[in-house]
């Protein structure tokens, strides 16, 4: 092992690597750092001398993974503990799933606990049979699975505001980009209900309503509604959690997060949009202009590079990873460009299969960092053409009043000590 | 709402109806539960009508959910607790995914709790350069993500022995095939790190080696090691649970469940295999003839219908979904065929999008039942053209004494009271 071997060719500015280095080419040259060792190297460490924990019934994480937690702030108001969002720590993890004891959290009056033998679900309004179904009678139907991202609307709003780094705990992925989880999600699909109920021809949209006490609740179009809406009884292999909208929630695949409504009550169908206050003074896109963009819902092309990120410190110079998350709600994926020199030159990254409609994709681009300052970027481009805008562009077409589908390049300033923070590039 | 709509067109014997009933077409025929309402249904429930549930730092199921939890028999030596195996109750879950607090467990002598920073992995034998990995430099690697089963090599181990239901608790879905859990992946290919030791070209096996008590460890032929073998340091997108082999472990797709080792603390290159207990005494498959095979890897095609199944009784007739799993350790699941007629009549299956090479499938198939006793059947086939075999064909072959790769056709008896129970048919 030399300290200093020759380095694998550059692909772009500032030490970004080609993607098939992933495919089996050697990284004998990337300066990565295991030790020399004897034949017969390794001591025999404690936990190798007694019996271990015998079985449990439900598992959790390491004791020692205890940084893999939520994060929420603090309500304003103590009497409200359950009004705001807790976020995924994706700088911790790997891969394109979310366990969901990390899905984050978005709830408007705390998560309710709810007797599944007692919950309904009613659906009527303007159909031939109003139908009142229980979760026994919910759980005969054909059932579809599909693995889709769910992103609060308000994801990234943070880069809507005019300082990169303000007073206060350092802008981090889980801070900016942790209302975004990505799950396994099973259940009936609505058309499948609606059927059977039998649509008027007059009704155009659905309300949908959740069982918490803020009433949680928005309106979809009845197109939506009979194409890929699914009304989903388990999220990753099991029942949903209860934060996620035991007993059973919508999934809307990707479209804004509060209308994969949770705690689902009630869908009454309906010849127009009801205006609930989450699709009025929330949820809308405000412009400069102080006009507003109402009803857009698909999330649009987006990704953020995980790893390295804010609070990940690199340990000197060499070859490292760099991993991210890519989606978009209105398709598949298409490619994920990486820079390591504030946008000036690009490369491709590799995306990890399977790349799949209206979930996240994990992306991953070979790095040998120089040790000096670097800026990394990530941007994304979907199969309907749609490319993720810079931070300049976005902000030149909506202002900068708008808190709502930010979808930006999200940058992050690696310094000379390996440490990363945002910045505005 | 009539009691007796006229019925959907059956496809094979008992009721089963066109898979493609799943894609849109009407049910109103299929005599399904839910209660006709009036316009405005619900009376408001208590959970509505105060705050929820406040943040939490890592989510946990609904107390409602308290029956989907693992299960293990007691041991018989309560000095060694952690001998044994804990087992995923798939008659409660849907979808592909296994969450990881349900994820099987099979240990040799418990869990041991390792501390991350203390742990170390050695690469030595038959190498250029032996070389010892701290997690950190691991994770200094590029990943690698999938979507993989595990199995048990002793699961269904149950179906080799000549009594359908013996003395004891009814055998079910978790007690026969709960050996079996599926789960994303995540970590560096072993092929990346043997290339940097440098393979000696008399190496044809690895020795891995487990950090546990037991010192668990295997075989495996060089030309899988070089394959699709990774070592694991994510499941589900988080660091993998203890019981699963935290911090690192192998995944060794679609081989023998003990393979794929937990705690992985040192791989030796060697020449040949080195006859660890756990591929000599057990987990080899004995025949008839007292003649066993020895390093037969690959879990061979197999599939279980898990709803209905014993202890989900069917609350009368007319319209149910079945449900099941079907997994191949030779590759992907090309068919499932579902008999409602003890094998008589067959119909093809729903495969449930995305099928994955050595992951498992979830298969569905609408269902009318009459009310009467049925006998219900899976058979799945692979890409590679092998397929799940009837019970008596696979004991012909091998005798009753084997009780590793059991991977015959599972029957369940439902009788006219709806309930499931384990039949050899």
């Amino acid at each position: 092992m030399t300290k200093h071997p020759p380095q694998p060719e550059s692909v772009a500015g500032n030490g970004l690597l080609d993607r098939r280095l992933f495919l089996g080419a050697s990284l004998a040259g990337a300066a990565l750092a295991p030790s020399p060792a004897a034949a017969e190297p390794l001591a025999v460490p404690p936990w190798s001398l007694a019996p271990g924990v015998p079985f449990n019934a439900y598992g959790m994480p390491s004791k020692f993974e205890a940084a893999a937690a939520r994060k929420w702030v603090a309500p304003v108001n103590p009497a409200t503990p359950g009004i705001g969002a807790s976020r995924t720590p994706h700088h911790l993890l790997d891969g394109m799933m979310t366990p969901s004891g990390l899905h984050f959290e978005r709830s408007h009056a705390g998560a309710p606990t709810i007797d599944p033998d007692q919950h309904r679900l009613a659906i009527h309004g303007l159909v031939r049979q109003p139908l009142v179904f229980t979760l026994e009678a919910l759980s005969r139907y054909p059932m579809t699975s599909r693995v889709a991202f769910v992103e609060c609307g308000g994801n990234s709003g943070f880069l809507s505001q005019p300082v990169a780094v303000p007073p206060g705990p350092a802008p981090d992925v889980q801070s900016i980009h942790g209302l975004l989880s990505c799950s396994e999600w099973t259940g009936v699909k609505l058309s499948t209900l609606l059927e059977e109920a039998g649509v008027d021809p007059r009704a155009k949209w659905i309300y949908a309503e959740g069982a918490d006490s803020a009433g949680m609740s928005r309106s979809i179009p009845l197109a939506k509604a009979l194409d890929d809406v699914i009304v989903c009884l388990y999220q990753n292999g099991e029942r949903i959690r209860p934060e996620n909208g035991y007993p059973v929630r919508l999934l809307v695949p990707g479209y804004s997060g509060n209308m994969n409504v949770k705690w689902l009550r009630r869908i009454k169908l309906v010849e127009g949009p009801v205006m609930t206050k989450d699709e009025t003074s929330k949820y809308t896109i405000l412009l400069a202009s102080g006009k507003a963009w109402q009803f857009v819902f698909p999330l649009e092309v987006k990704s953020v590079i995980t790893r390295p990120s804010p609070g990940l410190t690199l340990k000197g110079p060499g070859f490292y990873e760099i991993s991210g998350l890519a989606w978009s709600g209105n398709g598949k994926i298409k490619s994920v460009e990486v820079s390591a020199d504030g946008g000036k030159s690009w490369a491709p990254a590799a995306l990890q299969e399977p790349v799949l409609s209206k979930a996240v994709t994990r992306f991953r681009m070979p790095w040998n960092w120089s040790g000096g300052p670097a800026v990394l970027q990530s941007r994304a481009a979907d199969d309907t053409g749609m490319v993720q805008p810079s931070r300049a562009e976005m902000f030149a077409e909506r202002g900068m009043r708008g808190q709502y589908h930010v979808n930006c390049i999200q940058s992050w300033a690696v310094n000379d000590k390996g440490e990363a923070a945002n910045v505005f590039a």
